[in-house]
């Protein structure tokens, strides 16, 4: 298989079409046409293997978080995805493993509208980069350095258990009920928001113009929300007990060892957002009609840093770091 | 050195000021304003340590070097850079490689005005990703599907010298006259073309609207026009004897070891373009107005494929492939 097959294989499987996109994949550059009276999103992300996800994951599930993770910064912006590039670095020319990673991509991409509208394909080490972009209306962007003292902090859906899928892809040893009756399916539900995470687009779209501050939570709740905080100049608390927890982690794990993976964990690809408390009732009400859940979890206050603090207001922030990939 | 770190190096040195940057490296993605009446011109290419680059080059090298590939595409286009994402993966977070690489790559932005957006640091084998943006009016992208039969065909400046430059990089056996007098600086000169490639951006202005096509000359002059006729369902010859040849090359190499450099070798980031004979003498002298050589060295005819004829009009073509990652 010829770097111009793998091209054409990806052009065929992945530029879907859309009326703003002049030229694709098959130029020195594509040309596309953004929309007036909005700015231009523009994010990059690598994943490695053995890093970023483990060398056993699929071809497909490469492919489909490869631009999950991509559309999820956008998501954190308030953006409407629009389109992507891909660069991806594969060992060999192996059909089966890009015709599988194309279906992931391309799958993900069909959710969101996104034609993939150019890349480079190269000979070393498994590596994929996406470039996706998006827009706002102008000065509509969702900012980190936003949040105000006395906002609310909430998060969209639930926390942890793509780090407990992790483990449990991983076969290390974790604290679960192994006799509850329906223990592969959670287990199976573990796994698939590890590999096939879901970027909140919607969301995203809800908090522009409410929200006062947003990211998406990638490296671990609190390192995330210490973004946040550092560019806002404040601190930030969190109740450990408020973090939204899935039917399957509060059934395979006990407390004090989901805690960690909720507040440290990372790959959860939700959103953390700070709001005005007399906006937050309204934005969870618009959330909760588009389908997404939502959980108020702590607050801005004076400062700097995280705290995360336990039922009794002790903080247990300092034993859970997020992930840092040159420690 | 944290990735933190890292990122703070790379804003500090590379991310020059434009007044289009709303929001630039910091947040989950960049926020820029296109300007209107324009269409946006997007690429993206991978660099690899030891394929694209050999492990020996310099810091400061690969860091000019990935983002002037990149700008080469968009000049292939016709395009005004303007922006760049870096997703870089390192083996290790060395601050001097670092400092140095982001000395190499704000060299070049600078040059054009480039200021570095967003990215990714990642840990993993050497590999550089750089995504560019920048502009056309609308409509005025220069493609590779526009050539007609009886355009001329062109290339800017010379080629074969970076090809050359791998061969003394490596410390190969090629054929120089060892005894010239200024054989070290001939070598200098061939290194720096393949470690300091200068994208033809104000070259690829110049064509805008007067070159039916073009593309940039990085796998090889054969294979690049190759994918011209293949766009625009036509032939293309190339007559070898008018390959532009620099005194370095022209001093250290023998014709018959030239030729194949300069037809195959790639790594040249010129332009090779088609222009209908009636433009075609108005848009040498533009060129040259800006400082660019530029030489015809064949002719789009009926037919498919591209040939290489020597002095006699035979076709050496079949003898010379491009580069190609998967063969």
């Amino acid at each position: 298989m010829s770097e111009f097959d793998l091209i054409e294989l990806m052009r065929t499987r992945c530029a879907l079409q859309r009326a703003d996109v002049r030229l694709g994949i098959g130029d020195d550059a594509a040309v596309v046409v953004p929309p007036g009276g909005h700015e231009l999103i523009v994010c990059t992300d690598t994943l490695v293997s053995g890093i970023h996800f483990p060398a056993s994951t699929s071809a497909a599930d490469i492919g489909w978080k490869s631009l999950a993770v991509n559309l999820s910064d956008l998501a954190a912006m308030g953006a409407t995805p629009a389109w992507a590039l891909l660069a991806l670095t594969l060992p060999n020319a192996d059909r089966d493993f890009v015709e599988a990673f194309c279906d992931g991509f391309a799958a993900m991409a069909a959710q969101h509208h996104v034609s993939l509208i150019g890349g480079d394909t190269t000979r070393g080490p498994l590596t994929i980069t996406v470039t996706a972009l998006g827009f706002v209306p102008t000065d509509k962007a969702v900012r980190r350095d936003g949040a105000r003292i006395g906002d609310e902090v909430h998060v969209t859906g639930v926390l942890g258990d793509a780090a407990a899928g992790l483990q449990v892809m991983n076969g290390r040893p974790y604290a679960m009920d192994r006799e509850a009756p329906s223990v592969a399916e959670l287990r199976r539900s573990l796994l698939a928001k590890l590999n096939r995470p879901q970027p909140q687009i919607a969301a995203g779209l809800a908090l522009r113009g409410v929200a006062s501050a947003c990211i998406d939570v990638s490296d671990g709740l609190l390192a995330d929300l210490g973004h946040v905080a550092a560019a806002s100049a404040a601190a930030i608390e969190i109740e450990s007990r408020h973090v939204p927890t899935s039917a399957a982690l509060a059934t395979l794990y006990g407390t004090n060892d989901r805690i960690p993976l909720q507040l440290a964990g990372g790959d959860d690809y939700e959103l953390a957002f700070t709001v005005a408390p007399s906006r937050s009732a309204a934005l969870t009400a618009d959330l909760a009609r588009i389908g997404c859940g939502s959980t108020r979890i702590g607050r801005v206050v004076a400062g700097t840093g995280v705290r995360a603090l336990d039922s009794d207001g002790n903080d247990i922030a300092p034993k859970y770091q997020g992930w840092e990939h040159f420690s």
